[in-house]
């Protein structure tokens, strides 16, 4: 053996020594992580806790179908449906549970009763035709109904029916080649489901129950909010009046934004599982779903120009002091009024009450708009390098469209309001604060509904206090 | 009864009448509406028409259990988990599919063991601790799953597998309670569900694969496409350049972008597919996916600038002919050569060759770019009106932010490359076509690989054209 070769395969033992060595260390901090990470998930929503232990209660439940003598004397082997139907079923939210329980039970009706006339049908045709026949049919309802959850709008509502209206025809149809008692079979399986499915829709209802729709409210109000917060800081971040140190508390406000950007697909999933959810709390059966899916797009555009804003706050190109002072006043103003008619907004949105003052916001801000607008129509840079200025002016632009948005959503509020009948609030506010002043030193937050200076009349049937819980709304499964 | 009464019963039935009169061109109407809808969903993708006849196929084929004898009585009544198996895992894609029957098949083997201790185990503590036992093995066994499941990592690859393994688990554990052939029982679930598992596997393969690697791959091409045919056509409609009768044809290409916007989700899923699928056509089995969402993600945030772009396409705010018109060369210029360096990489991963010319195309933007700065630096407004200028000035901004979203694409495909070594294409341009004068009439298409000028020589095993299909990739579900 070679020396080269004795190094070699020395270098390899030593590495694979130490390996060995650092492996429990390794799979410590592994387990560190691990733990850490299931800590983040509980609290990062408690909901989750609860409804592991819902699914465990309930299955735990349905499994005495098989330790109750009599009820397994009477379902027999049939009772596992019962079982997979809890483990299919059971949902994080009530609407999505509802949703499945309803989708299963009708489409083991439909496909049952289908499936028990197929059969009739193609034992009619003799020995030799009846395979062939039921393969036919078979073959036709797959064909039929997969294609047919290509259709945006029947996969959005009744994706998991279809899937179990092709499981239960085939079943059927196909078993019952051997089995005389198609019908009891078809029967069984019917009544297992709906006890398997009454049991997980009476516990995600009794229990802690998550409704689709509160969460999917909660989501446009906090997606509203995060905007709000932005457009409060920007002024700020951007015209860096704040000292440094507090900075970086500003930042993290400012980036709350970039979780709007992609909110689309958990808004609709919410509001798909929202529509089967009963009259609960302030929710009415039909409460307007859809307008807070409009809501969450004009949401979503307002925050692709809050994107191409936030460039700006750190960019190479860093515009003078002397321009950005000159229009720090204006520029603040808007932002911050725009970020004031959200709030406002949003906290409409959780009170389920008629926004009040947003519309005095977004008035200001379009004074503001004008303000700016006269200002640089005054020949305010002339001298100024252009080149300099653009940022600047960039800003400014990309503020106007804010403006346009903001005011878009305020609208689609005040329809939202009226669609879902919030209950009017009035609110006596104190004159002198009608008119705020254009000084940056009284930047502070929208008066919230306790302060001293609001005086609130509620005009409706229920005046408990919505939630204000700000926790990101659940990542469905 | 008075008049006015009979004359609301009267009209009250003419509405009914009316209301049938119509109902059967309503009728007919919605189903030529279902008809054009069906067309267009199959026209779309023609794939969905041949993923449905695969369904129908697979689970014909599994029926062939309940048909012929011998298999029945080996099988029996477990037979039906085979057809349940092919109706529940037989997915869109490939990678969907295998990844679907790889957690149900580990999942079932992991859960019927522990079932099988688990059961063994409640057995040793007597009668009556036994269901006791069971009962608390179960809901354990649940709550612990039920929770992993929230894991964002683990939901995206094993969800389907943990609610197999809660199923498996709690009917084996469970089931054994009664049956002493518990073993067998696992083993014929197993068994059977390999069985209509590999009949999945066997036609989605074989059968007119659909690979979510290669929709991946096509998918982010055709993104990266729609930004670059959006630049390309920016300038042209931004300085109204092309008669009134033309620029219809110019807008639609124009909308593509938004398309890119909400594209995350299904970007996201095709890469937790693609992970599962073994090699195929140009694709590795450890191709660089990841690299691919990477991409993804810089489109986007380009799109969100192109969004804010395209405000100014159209805004009531018309900056006068006379600025426009001054920036227009260079702005064009920009925007133009920002769409060539995308639709050259565009193609490039197309092709899966190394993008040469892009990096040409970038640096031509950047010079054009620089050019823009030392025109506005020359004051060459100094005369106009500022606010007239601001939208113009905007435009600017925004465009020199999208030279530098291009170069990042361009940077990250070019990693991608070299990651999945793609092959090098040496083009021999002829030298009178390498610089690309400022003339707005050159405007034309990024050469095409078949383009006469240029001399291809493909270093690599597969010079196989890559299918340039560019449909839209199916919605998977």
């Amino acid at each position: 053996m070679s020396p080269t070769n004795q190094d070699q395969k020395e270098r390899l033992f030593t590495r694979k020594w130490r390996w060995l060595k650092a492996f429990p260390e390794r799979l410590k901090a592994k387990a560190c992580e691990v733990s850490a990470n299931t800590k983040k998930i509980a609290q990062d929503d408690p909901r989750r806790v609860i409804h592991s232990a819902k699914v465990g209660l309930a299955l735990t439940l349905v499994s005495l179908f098989y330790y109750y003598q009599p009820l397994y004397d009477s379902f027999g082997f049939s009772a596992m449906w019962a079982v997979m139907t809890v483990v299919v079923v059971f949902e994080f939210s009530v609407g999505a549970t509802l949703g499945k329980c309803l989708n299963r039970g009708l489409a083991t009706l439909a496909a049952g009763a289908l499936g028990v006339g197929a059969h009739h049908l193609a034992s009619l045709s003799g020995h030799i035709g009846e395979p062939i026949l039921l393969g036919f049919f078979v073959f036709l309802q797959a064909v039929t109904s997969t294609f047919t959850r290509f259709f945006p709008k029947i996969k959005a509502r009744y994706d998991y029916g279809l899937l179990i209206f092709i499981l239960t025809f085939s079943l059927i149809s196909v078993s019952g080649f051997r089995d005389d008692e198609i019908i009891e079979l078809a029967h069984k399986r019917l009544s297992t489901i709906i006890i398997g499915g009454l049991a997980c829709v009476i516990i995600t209802i009794f229990v802690c129950p998550v409704w689709a729709g509160e969460d999917l409210h909660n989501l446009i109000a906090v997606n509203v909010e995060r905007l709000a917060n932005f457009l409060e800081g920007f002024g700020d971040e951007y015209f860096k009046t704040t000292a440094d140190g507090e900075s970086t508390d500003g930042k993290s406000c400012l980036g709350e934004y970039k979780n709007v950007l992609s909110s689309k697909n958990t808004e609709e999933s919410l509001a798909n599982f929202a529509r089967w959810e009963p009259r609960h709390g302030h929710f009415q059966f039909r409460h307007p779903w859809k307008q807070y899916l409009r809501i969450g797009t004009l949401t979503r555009e307002c925050a692709y120009r809050i994107d191409a804003l936030s460039g700006y706050i750190n960019s190479d190109v860093q515009v003078s002091l002397e321009i950005r002072s000159q229009i720090q006043d204006a520029c603040t103003k808007m932002s911050l009024e725009c970020g004031k008619a959200l709030k406002e907004v949003a906290s409409a949105i959780r009170t389920m009450s008629k926004p009040s003052s947003a519309d005095r916001h977004v008035s200001n801000s379009k004074t503001a708009a004008k303000n700016l607008e006269s200002l640089l129509r005054s020949g305010l840079w002339e001298n100024a390098e252009l080149l300099a200025v653009i940022p600047a002016a960039t800003v400014a632009s990309l503020l106007f469209d804010v403006v346009k948005c903001t005011e878009k959503i305020v609208d689609s509020v005040h329809e939202l309001a009226s669609m879902a009948h919030f209950k009017t609030v009035d609110r006596t506010v104190s004159p002198e604060k009608e008119e705020v002043p254009h000084d940056i030193e009284q930047l502070k937050p929208v008066p919230k509904i306790d302060s001293p200076h609001v005086v609130i009349t509620v005009h409706g049937s229920t005046s408990a206090a919505f939630p204000e819980n700000g926790t990101t709304p659940h990542q469905y499964y």
